[in-house]
C-alpha cells in the first residue's frame, strides 16, 4: 500500500500525517482481523530546496514506532512523481494554494508592474489582476489533478486541504490581509528609502486562495476523480498560529499571538521575499510586519483564516 | 521498471551508473522496436547521514536528459528498504565491503582492546581478529542477500563491486596497506602524545576484504540468486585514484598520486575516525597520512586494488 504526502516540509510535523495514516490502516486491519498488516510504502514529497537531510534525520526514530518504508520524492507537486497507477492514498496539506509561477499574465512586459504598490490581490489591483490569478490557479489545479490521475490507482483516494475564501472578492477576508499587511510593511521601508518602489511593483506572490465553488469546478471539469466530500471551514487566527508554533507540543509563551503570526508567515513566504528583495532585508521587514500586525489584533482579534478540505475518489473515466 | 542504487553517495559521480542503466534500457527498447519505454523509478539509497540536499539539487539537471522517476531510500542496505518484489534492477558499487558495525566479536569487555596498536587486520593481529572480521562480513553480507531477495522480482538482477583480497591472509595485499599506513600515521600522532594509545586500541574499520571464494559461497550459501558471472579485477593504484578525484572531467593536476589517494581514503573513512578521536585532530592524520603514503609509493608505484564485480539473478527458491 503506498501513501503520498505532497508537501511535506521539514521538521516535527512533517510525518505527522503519515503517522495518523499508517495507524488508521493498522487499525482497519485489527477491526477485520487481516493479517498480516499489508507492507505500506510512504512517500514524501517536497520542492527540492526542502531540507530533506533534516527530514531525512527523522526517519530512525519514526520507524520505531511504525512498521513502513520510507521514500522522498523531489519535486513539483505540478508535475508528474511517481509511476503510472501506483498510488493508493495522497495526501496534501497546506500546500495547493501555492500556485507554481506568479500569473503569466502579470510576468510579460505590458503588465509587469501593473499590481502597482501590492504583492497579491488587493483593493487597489485592477480587475485583470483578479483575472489572471484565477487563470493560474486554474491551470495548476487542473495540471495536479491530471498528475495524480496518472499516478493513483482506480479506486484510490486523495484528501488535501488548502486555504481558500468565501466570497467573490479576495481583497477582503482571511489571508489577503496578512498579505496585505506585508505590502504595507513593503511601502514603508520603500517609503524611507530602504527598498525601491519599482521592486515592490514587480513583485507578486505565486499565491491563490480559491472558492468552494472554484475548487469544485475545477475537480469536475478535470473529470478523473469523484468527490466525496468537500468542506469549508475556519480557523481562528490565534488558534491556527498557536498550532503552527507548538514545537514538541509546547506553544512559544512569551510571543504575543501577532508576533506568532509573522513568524509563521515568514517561515511559509521568506524565500520568496529572499530572491525578490535581498536576504539582508529580511529582518527589517518582518519586524515591521510583526508590528503592523500587533495593530491589526488589536482592531480584530476574532479574525479567521478558512480552509477547504476535500476528499475525493480516483474513478474510471468512460 | 525499478532500479536501485544502494551506497549512491552524492557528487557529480552519484548518478553516473544510473544513467548508464537507463541508456542501456532505452537501447534495448529501441533494438526490440518497443513503444512506449517502459516507465523507469529510480530508487537511490544511502546512510541517512548522506548529503541527500546535495544529491536531490542534482536531480533537476538529471531529468533534462533522462527520463524517469528518481526517489530516495535513506537506510542502510543491511535492512529492508523497500516493499516485497518491487525491484528490477539492484546496483551498488564499492560499499559492500563496508560492515554494518564493528565485529561484535570485537567490542565486547575481554576482546575489547586486543587488536593493539591496529585499526583493521594487520601482521601483528591475533588470529581471532581476522575470525572476527571474517564472521561479521559474513552476516552482513547474508543479511543484505537475504533482504535484496525479499525485495528483488524473480528474475531481477544485481550487479555489486566491492574491494576484495587475492589470499587467504589479508595483511598482505591491496587496500590493506592503505589502514596500515593510516594506522602508522595515528601511532606516530600517539608517539607524540597527540592521540591517546587507548583510544588507537580501542578503535577498528567497520570493513572487511573478502577473497572471491567467500563471496561466492555466500551467495550459495543463502541460495536466492543465482551467479551469471563473477570476476575479480585489479585496478592500478594511480589509475583508481586518478578516477576517484577527477572532477568535471579533470584530474587536479598538481597533486601527487599519493596525495590524491590520501584525499579519496579520507573522503570514505573520515567520519569514522572523527567520532572517535575528534574532529580537531583529522587535517593533521591525514597530512602525516599522505606523507607516509608519498614514501610508500616511492618503493612501490605499481600497487593495485583489487575488486570483486558480480552479476547475480533472483531465482525461485524450491
Amino acid at each position: 500500500m503506498s501513501i503520498a504526502d505532497l508537501g511535506c516540509s521539514s521538521g516535527p510535523n512533517a510525518l505527522l500525517v503519515v503517522s495518523d495514516a499508517i495507524d488508521a490502516v493498522e487499525l482497519v486491519c485489527k477491526e477485520l482481523n487481516q493479517k498480516p498488516l499489508p507492507e505500506i510504502h510512504v512517500m514524501l514529497n517536497d520542492l527540492p530546496s526542502n531540507d530533506f537531510n533534516g527530514l531525512i534525520g527523522s526517519f530512525e526514530d519514526f520507524k520505531k514506532n511504525h512498521t513502513c518504508f520510507i521514500s522522498v520524492a523531489p519535486g513539483s507537486f505540478y508535475s508528474r512523481l511517481f509511476p503510472s497507477q501506483t498510488l493508493h492514498f495522497v495526501h496534501s496539506s497546506m500546500c495547493l494554494h501555492w500556485l507554481s509561477q506568479v500569473p503569466v499574465e502579470l510576468q510579460n512586459g505590458t503588465k509587469l508592474g501593473l499590481n502597482k504598490g501590492n504583492i497579491y490581490i488587493s483593493e487597489t489591483s485592477p480587475p485583470f489582476v483578479l483575472e489572471a490569478f484565477t487563470k493560474q490557479f486554474e491551470r495548476d489545479f487542473s495540471q495536479f489533478l491530471k498528475c495524480r490521475a496518472e499516478e493513483v490507482i482506480h479506486g484510490g483516494c486523495m484528501v488535501f486541504t488548502l486555504v481558500a475564501r468565501k466570497g467573490e472578492d479576495p481583497s477582503v477576508e482571511g489571508i489577503y490581509l496578512q498579505w496585505e499587511l506585508l505590502a504595507q510593511a513593503l511601502m514603508d521601508m520603500a517609503s524611507q528609502g530602504i527598498v525601491e518602489m519599482e521592486k515592490i511593483d514587480s513583485f507578486n506572490l505565486p499565491y491563490y486562495t480559491p472558492t468552494l465553488e472554484e475548487v469544485k469546478n475545477a475537480i469536475r471539469r478535470e473529470g478523473s476523480f469523484a468527490i466525496k466530500s468537500i468542506q469549508m471551514f475556519d480557523v481562528g487566527w490565534s488558534e491556527a498560529r498557536d498550532k503552527a508554533c507548538e514545537h514538541d507540543g509546547k506553544v512559544e509563551e512569551n510571543a504575543t499571538t501577532a508576533q506568532r503570526m509573522a513568524k509563521s508567515m515568514r517561515a511559509c513566504s521568506e524565500s520568496l521575499f529572499v530572491s525578490h528583495f535581498g536576504k539582508e532585508l529580511m529582518d527589517e521587514l518582518f519586524e515591521r510586519y510583526s508590528n503592523f500586525m500587533e495593530g491589526y489584533f488589536s482592531k480584530y482579534p476574532d479574525g479567521a483564516l478558512t480552509n477547504i478540505c476535500a476528499s475525493v475518489q480516483r474513478i474510471n473515466v468512460l
